[in-house]
């Protein structure tokens, strides 16, 4: 997909300006917010803004919108606001994801627990610095997850007064999509403790509900149907975007899992072979497990999750990901999702032009090196 | 204030029913994740339903509302449902507390971060069943959190449909009340860490803040506001019940502050003097520091906040507190507290059924010994 970097910038304005009203409203809880406020500012500044760019793509499919205009009408803040909202929602996310992972860095800066523990130190607190940063970041994550949701009601507020729908049905997507996606995380928690890899198929289905709830749906399909919903899509368009949404976003997380394992450090800020050192029981491992006879699947399984990985281990596991055909297997069904994606839209009653930018898209999703 | 058992029971059933909807949409993800919703059932079964019952005052101070008919009219639901909501939000502050507080016990029964220890051991799961709890017990946390809202969504939509009002000023007040209290539990936890009590000024004012915040308004005002904003509150109606709330609600916390270090065991469910072992910074406590001379401070200092406490070091402490004159100090301000709500509701333009329900509460908050 090819960014906006418009648009980019007007959702890192509008993300700071609501920030700074929150702020104002603040003063009688004394300064010692403050820290808070400024942990949110600068966690929420950069980012490639993939789920907003996604609403605004969702909304475009079914209404034209303008956001190059100097100053932005009513319609095009509201939908701004609201591909805000989810920013924040993924802020708070991530800021709750880090904590269970108990993950020290994030987008290339300390994770929100480290910046509190830090700040415990050189506050010289008494108690428990890493249970202090922990606790922070669990209500700044709170905090984000309120702030994201009134700024989502904002953004439907601001439709309804323009008579340009009242927004139940965005509501419904945009709730869903919190259960699915704290429920999906929960899912991955879960098979990351599992004592053994399960049976192929069953471990498959697992591995493949983990990747639709907490990645395709929550990065793709639904901020592509909350956007088209707020542009009060008909059933057809509605049903459209979903059958797109799905196989895009299950394109987008195999593209990850790939990255994971072979992505180059230099594109991805992620230590290449960073997912098997995690262990992380993906689509991909899991499909290359099940091509393995007993005897390499023990030594496969003994590497995969070992922290200390040796290059020439890792470059071990990549090479029994290409060999068992499992890479070249997992690039079919990348092609495949994204075929069947481009199909949705050649078939859907939407604009040339959004069919154009949500090919483009799919075409991102499945191929992007980053 | 006198429970009323009717109101109670809808709010029972009402919760239990909107969970096995919100469960019965939740098929695709698999039983994986029956056990989370068996906990929040479990969760959310008991307790005094305060928030929701003051909702509902809130409401009734404004407009007539009738519980005790056999089938329940739409816009008694749809209280109904936002008394609920702010029951499930509660359920989700209350957890990501103990996560903080690492509280082993809740209302009589393990905390939810404890209850996913004891699933990952018996499911025997590998890695660290204290972390899987945790992390378990936070995104469980963040799933109230939402069903919260959503449920609040529900409500004021049918409000609307109604014709009931908009619902909007009740959304301010509704997050309002979510960001303060966030802000305000983080004021608390940073307060505990503080390496010494600040001077005596500075430090009572900081005890009061987290008093308001995390607790007067949490507890008593915003659901008040609430309540009488989805009841369309004029102006004069609503700042009438916030001038109230809010005297009320430092009653409440004072109350608890007093039970907490006094009270009985039979009664409140928590160990006497249990604010002593825990080395709570409440407002009774600085109010005694702040007439100690040095020495006797000293001790004091070195008592408080010490875990296993002797029966006879808890009385000396409590001694304490009585010889400062701080108790009767502390009954003084909250029968000010008192005087100063029972003034604001003789003044406001209310029912006299209402003035009576929330005299009634006032007295309830400053006098409870539970």
């Amino acid at each position: 997909m090819q960014q906006s970097p418009k648009l980019v910038g007007l959702i890192q304005d509008r993300i700071a300006g609501f920030i700074a009203d929150q702020h104002a409203q603040l003063t009688d809880l004394g300064s010692d917010v403050d820290p808070l406020i400024r942990e949110i500012e600068s966690y929420l500044t950069g980012g490639k803004r993939l789920r907003a760019q996604f609403l605004v793509l969702g909304y475009r499919s079914v209404r034209e919108l303008e956001f190059n205009a100097s100053t932005l009408n009513d319609e095009a803040s509201a939908v701004l606001d609201a591909a805000c909202a989810l920013e924040l929602f993924h802020a708070a996310a991530l800021i709750h994801d880090d904590i269970i992972d108990r993950s020290d860095t994030r987008r290339g800066r300390a994770s929100t627990h480290k910046v509190f523990e830090r700040f415990h130190t050189q506050s010289e607190l008494r108690g428990d610095a890493d249970r202090f940063g922990q606790a922070t970041a669990l209500l700044l994550g709170d905090l984000l997850q309120s702030w994201a949701d009134e700024l989502f009601q904002h953004a439907l507020r601001t439709l309804q007064r323009l008579e340009l729908g009242d927004g139940t049905r965005a509501r419904e997507h945009f709730n869903r999509m919190r259960t699915e996606v704290a429920l999906g995380q929960y899912l991955d928690v879960l098979e990351e403790q599992r004592a053994t890899f399960a049976e192929a198929a069953v471990q498959l289905e697992r591995s493949m509900r983990v990747l639709i709830y907490k990645s395709a749906k929550y990065s793709v399909q639904a901020p592509l149907l909350i956007g088209c919903a707020m542009a009060a899509a008909d059933e057809e368009q509605e049903q459209a975007l979903e059958e797109f949404g799905l196989p895009v976003g299950v394109a987008f997380q195999l593209r990850d899992d790939i990255l994971g394992v072979f992505g180059d450090e230099a594109l991805t800020g992620k230590p290449t072979g960073g997912d098997l050192t995690e262990g992380k029981r993906t689509v991909l491992v899991t499909l290359t497990r099940s091509k393995l006879p007993s005897g390499p699947l023990r030594v496969f399984d003994d590497l995969h999750g070992t922290p200390d990985l040796a290059p020439e281990q890792i470059e071990m596991l990549q090479r029994t990901i290409i060999d068992t055909g499992t890479l070249r297997r997992v690039e079919e069904i990348i092609a495949q999702n994204i075929g069947v994606a481009r199909e949705k839209v050649r078939e859907a009653p939407l604009t040339p032009r959004a069919a154009r930018e949500l090919i483009a898209l799919a075409e991102y999703a499945g191929e992007r090196q980053s």
